[in-house]
């Protein structure tokens, strides 16, 4: 982290809203000096530098020359006490690119360099006025699309899912200062006594973690919505049902895909050709791609033309590719042909709409499982929090392997600190400089 | 203005920054009751309206449910002293439009209502804080794309011109009153004193309102960029002169032009295909396009290929479109042959870059004439401005043709109370509703 240390002597710059034509414009600036800076393009009726934090005040930016670049209101944080926990400055100007592009390339005159991706966000972090994942939430807050999304974001950035790895750290923390102790005081016989509590309190760390894993299929639906695959022989009303969606129920559609939304929940779909072998190079790959669309899909929706019959031979093709929970198999057209009942999870008429409310319920069903989480659950989204504590719960396994096999304190307690290091990775007590550009290169600039 | 008036009554509600995603967005409010209505879905330290005017604070905004949308900074702006001249509220959040919308929707449930277009500038305009030469130059600032076109705005948005329409009002006030003061003494014998002093006037006036008048080809060329038509015979080295622009002189190009800039002023290429008749429905339709490229171009540069020799006919053609002083006759692939120098205004070769900067040099000088005006003077840059001028010119002139005629003074007390009106619609001392209507239009919403 030395570098990441150093690089917060700099003061930084950029343009914190979106880049295009609008009312007003924000450029944020952030470093020791920031305001000092600032003040030698700036003028108004008061030096910045003698002005109270949290207060705003009107003036001009200059050019080298002394002409005004425009007239702005500017935003004081003085005393660390800003996003970013340095001295920090905002300045609002006319909504226009080109005059923001200008102020920036005067303030770079000065002893202030271009913002890295994230960088504003990743110095609160090193500062301390966020943990590493709520710093991650702020990303994902910015980037959520829907009502759940968005509330999953918050969750995380409020810092639930801090707490909880916080608690379960210190848990951890209690339980090797007891292996310590029994290092410490291995000749005496108080070995059997701390070693049931050992495994007791590793037992219930283990729990916990499990529980926080379940939750991770229900907090990447949330977050980043989830995938169906739509298949189907020809003539089952794959257009007409991709139709009604788009129709009735607000679906966004680009080339590849529709995004439609059941519930805040985004469920993208994607229509599949064929999955049959074929001998034509244009439609080999296009089979491979339905393929490995149907391999990946979180749901696969299944239709079928009633009044043809359930394509048995397709069905045991897409068992082949993805499992059977995750396919829905729907029986169209019903407004024409009774379906054989027990052949299907749902049965609609893409035409007439029956049944719609039906195939969404399926859907949402399938997607969140059997989770009954809440808004003040700690709930894992993010995949690097994921494999973080499955890290964690192997390490943990391995501490108790260890305490089987009778091995020494020593053994033991290694499992135990890589455990605690793999929690502390997720709220960023221990993390490399590596895991830390990986995560900030991600932000925009400006963040 | 009574409709304007009472609109001003309302609270008003706007996203200020560009849609998009970006590191934070800015959602404005303005009104009467701005203040209290934000406190009602506020939730922080203190109350908004307990807090002084230019102060910042950290807070949340809050559903009807009591859950936090997201976390803010509010910026207070009270007692009027704000861009509007109303009480404000800037509200600073993370910068995804999703949020910024859940905010602005639980704003709408308050005494609030969405902002029309450019209603936070009608607004300031309204209550005094800008004219409305002032108000359209913040249109023009925020949609400038170059150094000299940002300067022209900024020259409107000081005052510049304004002040120069304020003090010829000002003239025609003290002339107005002079007529009057003849229309009460009309018995007695002041008569021929003050007609000359009255002469002399307005024609001090019209001499400064046509040099106002001779400013707007250069303003219109600062504020909306040089229309050149690109024109030539086949083989002349149309793509190669374009790919040279792109390459060269850091042009940007679209599917129907390329924007090229000299010493800050936009110069707008359009390529025009062929313009003579033909009988193809298709290339009619395109020879037609071309034909209109060329009569409402400001500049046509006309291509020719020395290696084949000047293109009389074609030349013809052009004149028949575009004065002769607008085109320059441009000979190109100088770098094979030497051209015929009376038959060209400049020498180039695409291919190699020789006479690059002397065609330059020649844009310009077609474009902004025998033009030396500074940063402070006054420019017309607005046809609306322009119109007005026009009308007032017109006016005066017909008020000298009154005096000339021996009319009575109430003959020309009204052309001159005209004129007067003319110069007030400039800085809308006087205007119609319609005319705000259909300025703030074109703004943005936010603005």
């Amino acid at each position: 982290m030395s570098q990441s240390l150093s690089q917060n002597e700099d003061t930084i710059v950029a343009l914190a809203t979106p880049n295009g034509v609008g009312a007003i414009s924000v450029i944020r600036v952030s470093g020791p000096s920031a305001i000092p800076s600032v003040d030698k393009v700036f003028s108004g009726k008061k030096k910045l530098i003698d002005c109270a934090s949290h207060t705003i005040h009107y003036g001009r930016i200059l050019e080298s020359g002394g002409e005004a670049i425009d007239d702005v209101l500017i935003s004081v944080f003085s005393d660390g006490r800003s996003f970013t926990g340095e001295d920090s400055i905002e300045i609002s100007t006319h909504g226009n690119p080109f005059i923001a592009q200008k102020i920036i390339s005067v303030l770079l005159l000065q002893e202030i360099r271009l913002a890295e991706p994230g960088e504003f966000t990743k110095r609160a972090y090193l500062n301390g006025k966020l943990d590493l994942a709520q710093a991650e939430a702020v990303a994902d807050v910015i980037n959520s699309r829907t009502e759940v999304s968005l509330r999953g974001a918050r969750n995380q950035l409020d810092g639930i899912l801090s707490k909880k790895i916080d608690s379960l750290r210190e848990q951890l923390i209690h339980t090797s200062s007891l292996i310590e102790l029994e290092l410490d005081f291995a000749e005496e016989d108080i070995h059997f006594m701390s070693l049931q509590e050992i495994v007791r309190n590793i037992d219930e760390i283990i729990e916990e973690i499990e529980a926080l894993l379940k939750t991770f299929s229900f907090g990447k639906v949330i977050r980043d919505g989830v995938n169906v695959a739509l298949v189907g022989p020809p003539n089952a009303g794959k257009s007409s049902l991709l139709n009604y969606f788009l129709k009735e129920a607000g679906t966004t559609r680009d080339i590849i895909r529709e995004d439609l939304f059941i519930d805040g929940i985004m469920f993208r779909l994607f229509d599949t050709a064929g999955i049959r072998a074929t001998e034509d190079a244009v439609e080999k790959e296009g089979v491979l791609r339905s393929r490995n669309a149907l391999k990946e899909a979180d749901i696969v929706l299944f239709l079928n033309d009633t009044t043809v019959g359930f394509s048995e031979h397709l069905y045991s093709e897409i068992l082949e590719l993805n499992q059977s929970d995750r396919i829905v198999r729907v029986a169209n057209k019903v407004d024409i042909t009774r379906p054989e009942p027990d052949k299907y999870d749902v049965q609609i008429s893409a035409k007439t709409g029956v049944g719609m409310q039906s195939l969404f319920e399926k859907l949402k069903a399938v997607a969140l499982g059997s989770s009954t989480y809440t808004e003040r659950t700690a709930i894992v989204s993010n995949i690097r929090h994921y494999d973080s504590l499955n890290k964690a719960n192997e390490h943990l396994k391995s501490a108790k392997e260890s305490i089987n096999k009778r091995l020494t304190g020593e053994f033991i307690s290694v499992d135990l600190r890589n455990a605690e290091n793999d929690l502390g990775e997720i709220v960023g007590k221990i993390t490399s400089d590596d895991i830390l550009n990986n995560i900030f290169s991600k932000f925009c600039i400006g963040k």
